[in-house]
């Protein structure tokens, strides 16, 4: 399926996927406020790599599941990835003027605006993730086990507590840990969903989901590497937003603790032993989650 | 059941039960930085009537229900109120210092830790009512419909659309019907949800479970209207803030429209009707319902 895409030519199709069924996944005859309704479009469609729903329908493929069926949660993903962006950006957190070369939510909607549309994005990834029950099919208990899943993930013993640790890691962190705690939590355990997720929707046994979440936790930490390295060396114009901005702030990150080439190795490391959980694990079609590991660190922006 | 009780009474008891869920709620276990768990602790456990949850135990006593499998989706709709509070009080959305007479999330937080502590509530409800089924083996299908019902009536075509239609509504609104329609989204929304639950997890027929929606739109806009009128006229001590704070802030209510007295009368109206449906539909111990129906209009705070 796909096997003749190069891998670039893969993730642009993927990622056109995910956005033709982003555009359709608020129903519109759905009454909400009309500057509502755009300041959510506006941010879940202002582009991006699309990574965490391209990296589900990977696992989805990798067992040759159904790939329709997975996307109102490789949706959902996306939804609560784009409302943590727009609260990150806020003022009274990161104070980003730009994301991706456009203004962010609050400087085009306000920032009482840019609050509730990522809370309704947000509440309407879990109206997402059931579509997959009631449109296709998937069985309530794993539905079920996936919403557990990104309640965990996504929230305080997750993505949000990992962004609460680097927030107030701002005053200054001292080890290594807590940086990688940071990373794990606010990267690594969305990835992490999304690999889950998929192997749950296509029915992975108990070995493939181990090598899903270990995988996801690999390449999760590389790509923050990545994210810190591109931060120090990166090209403005491919990043969309300043270069340094985080060393701006005074953001403590990876190559601050070991140095670029330490954290070179280490992501090229963590990658390797990723790709080889996929492997052991025996998935009918590894090629593209194997491609989208090096392609991850081998990325420019 | 407890048919001993005042109403008075058993309001503080369920009151008291529904706390003991909460306190509780969020597993120990996790590795949640300590800033973030105090944070979503201080405003979960602040007080408040608790009338949501309550409602929705109502409706399974009615029902003649198990109360302790619906306690995780009771304490899952106080999570959800209590995270639009703290929302609400953010300096760019109402900026208010007080709520129930103590200091606003962000005043003792800050703003940023605000902001996360209601994301993460907000996540955390989702994974409260996924306990009713891990837990208390709620057969798995219920719950999607239960969480599909929640993310529909919190999200964007709900609660937080009430809540987007009143902030731009604050420029000046010119009809009843929008005023209308911000309550029967900000307010009512969610109290139609709780019995909505309640009736789904006891097993309620189809009739019965329009019953409990039309009770819930008349009593959530009966609400509604009392506290719009307790603004105006209420004392203020008893409410925990200043009386006339959303008339110094320009916003209209329903007495604004047709004055105090048709006000009064609408609300004895909307909780007769509301009264009626729960009658009509024939069921097996509705006091409790009712007397919280006769409560609502009838409370001074």
């Amino acid at each position: 399926m796909n096997a003749e895409l190069t891998i670039q030519q893969y993730l642009e199709q993927q990622a056109q996927l995910v956005e033709a069924a982003l555009l359709a996944s608020i129903p519109g005859i759905w009454d909400i406020p009309q500057t509502l309704r755009e300041s959510m479009m506006y941010s879940l469609m202002a582009g991006g790599k699309r990574l965490r729903p391209i990296l589900m329908l990977a696992a989805v493929e990798a067992l040759e599941g159904q790939i329709a069926a997975a996307m109102p949660v490789a949706c959902a993903v996306e939804m609560i990835h784009t409302y943590s962006l727009i609260h990150d950006d806020l003022p009274a957190m990161d104070d980003d003027d730009y994301r991706r070369g456009k203004l962010t939510n609050h400087k085009v909607y306000g920032e009482a605006m840019a609050v509730l549309s990522g809370d309704a994005l947000l509440t309407h990834a879990f109206y997402s993730v059931v579509q997959a029950y009631r449109v296709y099919q998937v069985p309530a208990e794993r539905v079920v086990d996936i919403i557990e899943d990104l309640s965990r993930l996504a929230g305080a013993p997750g993505m949000v507590g990992g962004q609460a640790a680097d927030m107030q890691g701002e005053q200054g962190l001292t080890r290594l840990e807590e940086l990688e705690y940071i990373h794990m939590h606010k990267t690594s355990d969305l990835i992490v969903f999304s690999l889950k997720a998929g192997g749950h929707l296509a029915g992975a046994n108990a070995k493939q989901l181990q090598a899903l979440e270990k995988f996801g936790y690999n390449i999760g930490l590389a790509f923050q590497i990545q994210d810190d390295i591109l931060d120090l060396v990166g090209d403005e114009k491919k990043l969309g937003k300043p270069v340094k901005s985080d060393e701006k702030q005074q953001k403590v990150t990876y190559p601050f603790f070991v140095g670029i080439e330490a954290s070179q190795a280490k992501m090229r490391e963590l990658t390797e032993q990723g790709k080889q959980a996929i492997l052991d694990a025996e998935f009918p079609f590894s090629k593209r989650l194997l491609q989208l590991a090096d392609f991850l660190v081998k990325r420019d922006r």
